[in-house]
């Protein structure tokens, strides 16, 4: 029988994302309803190997539903990686009479979560928080939604001064991996091509696709580049490629960078860090652990932190073929 | 077998939602795409029965992805609820040579949909847009995020004015036979109190969370109602009864009103819309007719419009309580 | 000669108004730079009175340049407008060893500066900061522009859903004695008309420039009504009036509210708060009193509080003139 | 005498800049209340040369007043610099039986209408559009204030993920040869340090005041350049060069690029465009020529064109000095 929860720590990990500061909330609201102690961690495992944390009440996430960024900070930490690391943080969680962990993060930050629950026997709750979008379990992670509208309002002034120049944009957006954020925020500004890691479509096809929207009598044109697109070449040597054969091409680069990281998060990230949080708090009131929550059809769920990290969350090729349609 | 779709016509009816922009050009490209022709009937049934259209090709819909409104404007027509006014719709999409339409509106639109098939026999597709999210078939309504961004905005800038006075405020949002926008938006926006019309909560309730936060040490609050809440009361009345009984609250009402039809959508709009209108034009070119499409975990399904208007969209009740414990 | 000046207060007082947090921001960071400390009292006047107060540091206003609202709040005190209250205020004062003010706020604000310093010698700096911009001895208040572009862009949203419906709008802003808001916003929206306390063009007119603007061929128009309008009727009597009179036009009410003195503050309102509160530091520095800072032709100015309560800031009705040539 | 006034031409020209939809938009309901014609040429100069215009009325500019860009769009002319492409435009002109010109853009395109008149006594008015606000003889010119407000609300987004991480953030905002835009972005973003081209503070002063900003207890800093900078790195080098003389920083970039020319105008922009432009029509309807039109003091006012030329627009050092101040 698994021990009684009597206190709980949460930390943000890994890249920042709009939302991760409601989920935090989410939990210290949700563990003052249990009647359960929260402790949050800063900077993310590191805070914890250095035993770098703060209590925190109902009051003390007051009004953060609204901000980005994430009041606990986040960092990547390279001695977490290692066996002594993993042991140092266990010590500390020990030392703060922590019983139980719910990490808000990617990938890396559920894989950590898992070590420090098999090695040290720590609860471990996993919510994914990142911009990109790339985990399983979930149809959608917390700030993912936010960075869509960021970049697409960003397009949409890129959009203003292409149309009244008659250019051609590139803009490079995030996703080193998966091309979720290209590809729905492609679709979303009007793009006439996206750019995804996940497929290589050529640039023969990019050249001929450009050269008909010319011919059709477009005279200006956005194409959405994945930072990790499969093309071989980055976003300002393709721009280069472009303009040399297609020399009546004015072509301009613009990366937005990590403006895509920040602001205030959107409605939907709110109500979905509000909704994953609650029930990670839950699933440890109820004994469970080594989970991750997830929204899927409009439900929230829980599925086996191993099981998401061993599957792969796939952008919805379709989307490619909508775009396509929609750039006629 | 059905007749080949050589010519489609669109509208928007109803109260306009963001993304309905979004949604005629996607029908428009697709129309390109597949060589039919397309037409746009002006504010909704009132233009067909008036014949009053227009051609549109990819060209006339650039751009328009980034605007609120509807480029073919809405109205409601009492005439098309007669059978005359059906009978000379009919006749004018017959002069028109239109070969079936797509509808872009909420539940009415959609009777009238049917109404056009069964007594006339124009194919008919329902397109979900309205900023209520009150249709079933889809888990989403084209409108319906952007209103909840709009609403959760203004909230977080009278949050801004009710923390630097200490004062209650009690906004009304849309929805009057819906809570879904006053749900979604009030966790969002971190309301204390939330009223819908699915749930009379009962006024005791109320004062006495209210004093409970009070004494909590809370001195601002938010109370999200919705135009049709159950309790008995208007928003200005249940001002003035909050007052009366906690007298040392400054109640003050601001209502929202139409600002939350307008604004330029949200990406979730725009991409929901782009794909909703895809598969409407690609059901009629394979000769379906009676449907509406929409968005079931992430896919886009078709249902019979008869089924879907037997069935209620219901919000997810458990909001109330995710709601409960994060006020706490 | 003056005392030399070791500790400032800074309150805000009146109504709150964007921008707030960033001249508060300023006072600490110009006293920090010229070695002086700094303490924030609570809710203006009120909590001078009863000595609610709290040192600030340069770490104490990290970012809140972005926030809406006010970090000391604000608030209206009957107490001080009494004699006895503004003893007690100079009482605590002293106790906290306070050497001089700087009062955020409007006219009443600048009033209760003024006995301040005749009654009880203390130093007092005035910095204008209200969303209505009806001070002089400054071009523009803090607050005024932000509340300009939130106005603006509600009724962008509302000439969304006006264009789709063909709807005549009342949009009632903010201004009771004074039409800046109105007459500025107007003109930023392409309002058709727009009503100031300052000059009552008569409900006729008001007719006559409707009929004309429909029988031209607009659908749709916009109106914006100052609440303090002098043309006798409230503005959901106008709408009535005007459905009484031309009744072919759908006329709806937007009331925006407390929506107006909320949101992040424009750069223009930051940078202004800025200036404007080293200049007030620097003024006390050097032994100034009684004065309030302004912007006047992009300088920052000093003028006798005295001498700006005896002006009236005008309305520039030139504007008026202006918006008629553009609804044309 | 000069001849009587019954055609006015209007286009933009240069960069293009929010605020001139609404620039044209007042230029077009100036001229039909003063029963004139008017007509726009596309692309600028350009689109005069090759004889592209199009007849405006009060509905061709109906609702342009909220979109950024330009809908006669812009472009930058070689032939027109050239006696012979100048000639050919003013031909043109003949031709349309244009009387007079208003030009909206920056220096280059003044001179361009100084030259037209010079060559072949064409009347030509210029309206100040850019968004470096380099121009003499006005305060503001129009499209500064949305760029400034565009820069802004990157900046706080990249300051919500320079929070989370403890980073040092480069931002790249515009002005290649005037610092307006890094200046006033910079004390309205609250950045420790901002580079300008008007003054070169050496690479060792940066290094210092980043040094003292971090024994200070600051852990995330912004530091905003100037495109134009005068200390002889780019931004990317400069990041380079901090990151190996104080490594414990984690420097990054953001070049904030094109997205500073789009989006919605602000309310100060389409007032200012609208102010201006009336008056532009008004000085053609009273004879006058070669002027141009300016804010200066809160009104608006006439100044030789030749005279604006020779004059520089000097950016206010002293706001460097109030950004040392504010960094504390």
């Amino acid at each position: 029988m698994s021990k009684k929860i009597r206190k709980i720590g949460v930390m943000t990990s890994g890249g920042d994302a709009p939302g991760m500061n409601a989920a935090i909330r989410a939990v210290v609201r949700a563990c003052a309803y249990y009647h359960t102690e929260c402790v949050g961690f800063y900077r993310g495992f590191q805070g914890m190997i250095e035993g770098d944390y703060v209590t925190l009440n109902a009051r003390s996430v007051r009004n953060i539903i609204t901000y980005g960024g994430t009041m606990l900070q986040s960092a990547r930490s390279k001695e977490f990686r290692t066996r002594e690391g993993r042991a140092k943080a266990a010590e500390k969680l020990k030392e703060a009479e922590v019983d139980a962990m719910i990490l808000i993060g990617g990938d890396g930050t559920f894989k950590g979560g898992l070590a420090l629950s098999e090695e040290h026997g720590v609860p471990c709750i996993g919510v994914p928080g990142t911009i990109d979008n790339d985990i399983a379990g979930t149809n959608y992670t917390i700030g993912y939604d936010t960075a869509l509208n960021t970049v697409v309002e960003a397009i949409d002034k890129i959009r203003d001064t292409a149309s009244s120049h008659n250019r051609l944009f590139f803009v490079e957006v995030m996703g080193r991996d998966a091309g979720f954020i290209a590809l729905n925020s492609g679709i979303g500004a009007g793009a006439e091509e996206i750019l995804i890691p996940e497929e290589d479509l050529g640039l023969e096809r990019l050249l001929n696709s450009l050269e008909r929207s010319r011919r059709s009598g477009k005279t200006s044109s956005i194409v959405v580049v994945s930072e990790g697109d499969k093309i071989g070449k980055n976003v300002f040597e393709l721009a280069e490629y472009v303009k040399e054969n297609l020399p009546y091409y004015d072509a301009k680069v613009t990366v937005l960078g990590h403006i895509q990281r920040g602001g205030r998060p959107t409605c939907f990230d709110r109500v979905l860090a509000s909704r994953l949080c609650v029930k990670a708090v839950e699933l440890l009131m109820d004994g469970k652990r080594d989970m991750m929550v997830g929204i899927i059809n409009n439900e929230i769920k829980a599925t086996g932190i191993r099981e998401a990290l061993q599957t792969e969350h796939k952008v919805n090729k379709d989307l490619l073929r909508i775009s396509d349609i929609l750039s006629t």
